[in-house]
């Protein structure tokens, strides 16, 4: 907190998911932890404002570089922490890295304009700077899954743009990232500037309250993140919420990509990501050599300890959610889905599953899962297709597979979502990339340098010249 | 409404704040027509989105034709409405004119990204294309004190977004717009795509609740601007503010190009005007010289009728306001202000006041007056003028009277507003230039290409190349 | 010349390809007139420069209304100067319109930009504003095939970048664009501004090398242009020079579309235009379709005066060039190529023509033929189009009909020209694209915004903050 | 060369010019050896263009850690190879490690546009994309002064860019870059994408004439410079020459910095700087006062040998120089000019030199000294200031020193240099700033992204949408 590691007289023990351990031990910030951080991050702003270019430049480049040296550490940690599989929590380290980097170099290019005034009588011989500023102190609230990357999708963008962060992990996997603060509190970053405090939901929500921070920017569930925004007074709101992201497989589509392609995006680290593939849908000429061959794919995943480099599916983040998500597979069961792999629970871990003769009614189909399940669905005809991606209340990610420009154009105009993945799937994103959501997907864009803008805003000079 | 005129059985009469003659008559809008112009707008939006830029372009093009032809038609309109000197209301309707064509030329410009994906070897070979869609169906809630010219500003960057838009004009002043919508209606925009409404404020708060409404633009007061915030749901919300904005004349300054300044910012509309000049700084060694001289023609302003060109104020926009007006320059005369011109009210004229020895606890200093009130202090150094200057809850715009680098550099950095204006009043504004305030002032930036950038959002195209 | 109309002592009789009748008169301007020029152009610079914005928009928007208002005239001149049908000689009117439309824009929208200069130590709080100023005088040098657009487009940008110009039309076809000074002489640009002088190549040569003009922008043959970068001495020099511009026919095109333009890509004024589809390429499983088809289609053309709204095709700009075009047929002929259609002369008038057989060795192929002549050959695979396509020492566009996402791709990545038109002729062009050649076929871009570029060159202000 | 070192029957000692010991030994590169580079980097092209972003950075930024791990041995290299002393070496390695990191940068960023093209009816959904594609072969011609930083210029952007580069050191000073290519052997870079090769002007000139090469890039001086645009053929040219730039002295200025600045400017490296101070201009007012101070800091600079720390100022890089220099010092005293410090040559050494009472006619003001000495004349007012700052046919850089707007703002306009330095000599440069120079001084800019425009050539993809 605020540069230094602060013990409060409540502890929290992480526990790891796969085998119930506890994966580290930590403490939880109340009301009190939280003021003084607020506290400090205000001291923090007109010294952040002040850094030169070159020095967050250089405080980011630290940060990555001893992550990077810390790496089998952090992704260790991540593993613990989330029961993620060691090769997806090692690709999470070095995502991680990438984010930390492209926010270095960007720190050196914050928007800046220079315009002309004079485009009228009344603005003669006069034109305009435009320099972004810092906004203010930024709260974070970051999600279990990707304990490091998305958390740092809001840590290094605020120290680009020179705003004092406040970041609040979930409490079931903060310890990478306070793991990460320890690197941060080497570097020359005022006090204040950076403060990782795991928080109960009551005292994590005086973030959304506080009318001292200008900007709130929260990765989780859209029913939570809807109601911050309500609630969050003048403040700038940044939503980074689910969806229940589809793909089309076309007939001019390289069918072994897609297939390879839609395990990946179905049940990696179990479909615990915010651009899960949820639901497929394929062609009916080629529907059957599909489903056969992806259940056949699905059946062989290697399920196991996250430690194993071997891994591919592991437990869930909680025993909670793996019931969950079995009670949505049965209702769907029960309202006439089928299962092609998968649909068995053991405790915490839910094998990879996808279901057909599903309909939007079902839970699986219209709310997002959040586990490994997928619903794969045939269609008639392109239009169709492009239809059943619409209809959904979510807008994050689509993916269409196809070797057609007329069905990338119809997809580009028509598929109402943050991104369109032309043969790939929903899932896929690089960390520099503008994203986010529509409808109820979010509000806002990542992206490091997109994140960056929404914590800076313009003020212009107008002189003479 | 959507592209024709509706009567509805309760008409509006519209007064001329000046002779207290009926200006115009037209109709309220109830719940039914609101329901009506939402359906047919939701409908717009894919019309909208599918038209070409040349059909923005030319359907932009025309209203700006049609304006300019029945240009003292329109001044003559807002006069009547507003009680607005003529010589302003030519002004307000020379502007819109601008604001029109460059909301022309930017429906050409809309941005668009093509950014390389391969930083990383996962995005190796691919590409991103971003384009800007619109948001969907805008709400504009305009203000009474630039009747046409601050609606516009929230119409036409909606046309040439490709957003269907819903607009509130103030009650007081509707007649501008709803004869501009005339000539809207004669352009080939689809049915739906425009509608203005004369609504009261419990139907008109509809605009900020439905969740069927992608963008509320709201300008207009602090209190209220902030309420519609947090009862504004998933929307966008931007803000445009007042604020009780400040001026700063140095030692190197033109002290008579300042004077002149002054006077404008200080009295033109009789200070309605939402980056009116409220308080002015002025550097000990001249104060004395600045204090008379600004006395001194302030009390020889033409005050009178508006029709006359030779006006320069004239009426308030009604008594109630002239009241409040009267009632904070007494409050600060008890005080202890002194008053240096002015301070005397007629029915719905408040005369062109000066008041000094005020301070910070006074409303006429910390309020925004929107009112013929200015403020005139003196101060020690410029660090102090500054801090003066910032010494607000809001930040919408401010003036430096100064000759010195070293002051204009400072200002930049420390002032706290969305404009700092060099040798110039607060009050300037030309429109195309980034507009808007922080803290209480608001939140976003109008200025057409960037309220635009609120009315679009970004969907990323990732391809192979 | 400079704002005035000046007789010399040598009359010019332009004449009407069409009939041999005289077109109109007017002087041939001799190195005393062009002194008097380049020096009315040394002392518009600083005057040029010190326009505003708005001046510029308001100068180029009177030129567009005017233009608009005489469009008929304009047509009409541009016919009976170049014998283009009136069809064509219409939209070529449109075309200058639109180029100074987007001048206009452009003018208000010069390049500018405000960067940090802090990435190191050496930088610290200094910052750089970035301003392009015009380079000085222009020359411009157009050719006769589209009189009035191409050298509109070397004369609008150079106003709205704030540079002299003088431009030197074709002595077969001066007569619009001496039309076009009278319009630009009702303007406030300064005397000197723009000077339009027909003069004799010898006269002509010394824009190329008086070092007092800086930037030569040339239109025109490839064998004149690369002599005149040689002795340009330090100015800078823009070629927009032709080629051999080939199109490509695949499998998934819609073969309909293809052959419709492809017509009028290959005989449009009578072939006489810089991106005249010389060259198809067919896959062989459709070559025999599109072939009969394309011979069908060409031999329907309607051939005539240019003044009927009917005439497709008419007389070439003089007979040597028809004889040229005849010679380079007959030499293809002698090597074993094949007449699908036309291939025969009347006096100016060359019938459009289909060769095939052909190969790269013969003229018709491997230069510039400017002429109603187009090869058609059939191709195995897409690999060997894009060979043949890039088979070539010029590189200015080139089409593809396809629909296949991946031959797009390959398409960009391995196309060696300024542009790739897909599903459409590499006769395609819209005034305000980058156009412009690699390889042979020039260096520079045109398209308003682009040919401004190079009339503008970057000042830094290197200042704190 | 093309990856691997080579050894010619022709060897090359370059010898220390400070002691006239044998700083290295390397051989000269004969035409054999320049032709095998050429093809070898004409094969290079396609698999240089390949690479993706992330490669280009990979490459860039290893030769960066590396340059930055043998740091010492390369400043100590540029000491003994120019005569320069090692706290300016070392800033040149520093500067140099800066340039790699923002091509490294940049080459993620290398610019494009995806522009709207239906601005018209003929371009109705249809859209560009605009992507910037490599040249060809870059030859890089670079100067002894900055034997490592003004190379690094020239190969960083190529690589950056993606073109093949053959690179021309001085052959006084070969070795840095010599050295610098070992690393560059050590990535995977296409083997012929980078060669290093000594040459004899004769030889060099090859890389003028041959049009196989796409581009020339040269920073030497203006006489070569021209001559070598004219041989240049086809290819594009970017020269970075020389000047003899001033610097005005306000009263309104910071004294003590303006002279501090001033001794930096005028005798670092012995003034054989591009952007060597050599005129300084100060106001009447302030003259005797400046005039004094400088001459006496002047004569307080400690002059010696390279490898002290201590060392301000060292010998030129020849004799022959330094003879020159002492021959226009002479003559300008013979035509009246007075000497205030220095005048003296020792061998390859020149003392620091201040000249006033000179005027433009002698050459130690209209030519580029490329030496250690500074004129320092008086002025009246600050137009005459400028006048005589622009008296000159250079203009590459300039310095003013006030704290005034006006000025500031009358530098912008007036001063027809590549750039203006406020309070600060013209010899100010960072390495990411756009910098070149305009009239004599060059033309094209470096500064990496800069410099990277012109290795890359705009190609349009036109689609539908």
């Amino acid at each position: 907190m605020a540069g230094r590691f602060v013990k409060t007289n409540k502890g929290l023990n992480v526990i790891n998911p796969y085998n119930g351990n506890i994966a580290g031990r930590t403490f939880w910030a109340g009301i009190e932890e939280l003021e003084e951080a607020i506290q400090a991050a205000l001291a923090a702003r007109r010294p952040m404002q002040s850094l030169s270019s070159y020095q967050r430049y250089e405080i980011l480049m630290h940060i990555k570089t001893r992550l990077q040296q810390r790496h089998s550490e952090f992704a260790d940690l991540i593993m613990q922490e989330s029961g993620k599989p060691i090769r997806y929590a090692s690709g999470e380290v070095d995502r991680s890295v990438q984010t930390i980097t492209v926010a270095a170099e960007e720190s050196k290019r914050t928007p800046r304009e220079y315009i002309s005034l004079d485009w009228t009588k009344a603005g003669e011989r006069k034109e305009g700077l435009v320099r972004y500023f810092p906004v203010g102190v930024v709260a974070g609230i970051a999600p279990f899954n990707f304990p490091l990357n998305l958390a740092v999708h809001k840590l290094a963008p605020a120290i680009a743009a020179g705003c004092p962060v406040i970041l609040k992990p979930s409490s079931s996997t903060p310890l990478s990232m306070l793991l990460l603060a320890e690197i941060i509190a080497e570097t020359n970053l005022p006090a204040g500037a950076v403060s990782v405090l795991p928080m109960d939901r009551e005292t994590g929500n005086l973030l959304v309250t506080d009318e001292r921070i200008a900007l709130l920017s929260f990765t989780g569930s859209p029913e939570v993140g809807w109601k911050m925004k309500a609630a969050a007074g003048k403040k700038k709101v940044v939503l980074e919420l689910g969806g229940n992201a589809g793909v089309v497989i076309t007939p001019s589509a390289d069918i072994e990509s897609a297939l390879t392609k839609c395990l990946s995006g179905a049940f990696s680290y179990s479909g615990q990501v915010c651009i899960h593939t949820q639901r497929i849908f394929v062609h009916k000429d080629i529907f059957n050599v599909f489903a056969s061959r992806f259940a056949e794919m699905t059946s062989q995943l290697i399920s196991g300890e996250p430690a194993s480099l071997q891994t591919d599916v592991s437990c869930m983040i909680d025993e909670a959610n793996a019931q969950r998500v079995e009670k949505w597979v049965n209702d769907a069961k029960a309202e006439g889905a089928r299962v092609l792999a998968g649909g068995k629970r053991t405790g915490t871990f839910y094998a990879p599953t996808i279901l057909t003769n599903t309909n939007h009614s079902m839970q699986v189909c219209s709310d997002e899962i959040f586990g490994p399940v997928v619903t794969l669905e045939p269609y008639e005809d392109f239009d169709e297709a492009i239809a059943l991606l619409n209809n959904t209340r979510f807008g994050l990610q689509a993916g269409i597979f196809t070797n057609n420009m007329d069905e990338m154009n119809r997809a580009f105009e028509s598929i109402v979502a943050g991104g369109i993945i032309m043969n790939d799937v929903p899932t896929f994103r690089v960390d520099h990339m503008p994203y986010g959501g529509v409808k109820d997907s979010g509000i806002g864009r990542e992206g490091v340098k997109y994140a960056m803008l929404d914590m800076l805003e313009p003020r212009i000079l107008v002189k003479s010249f």
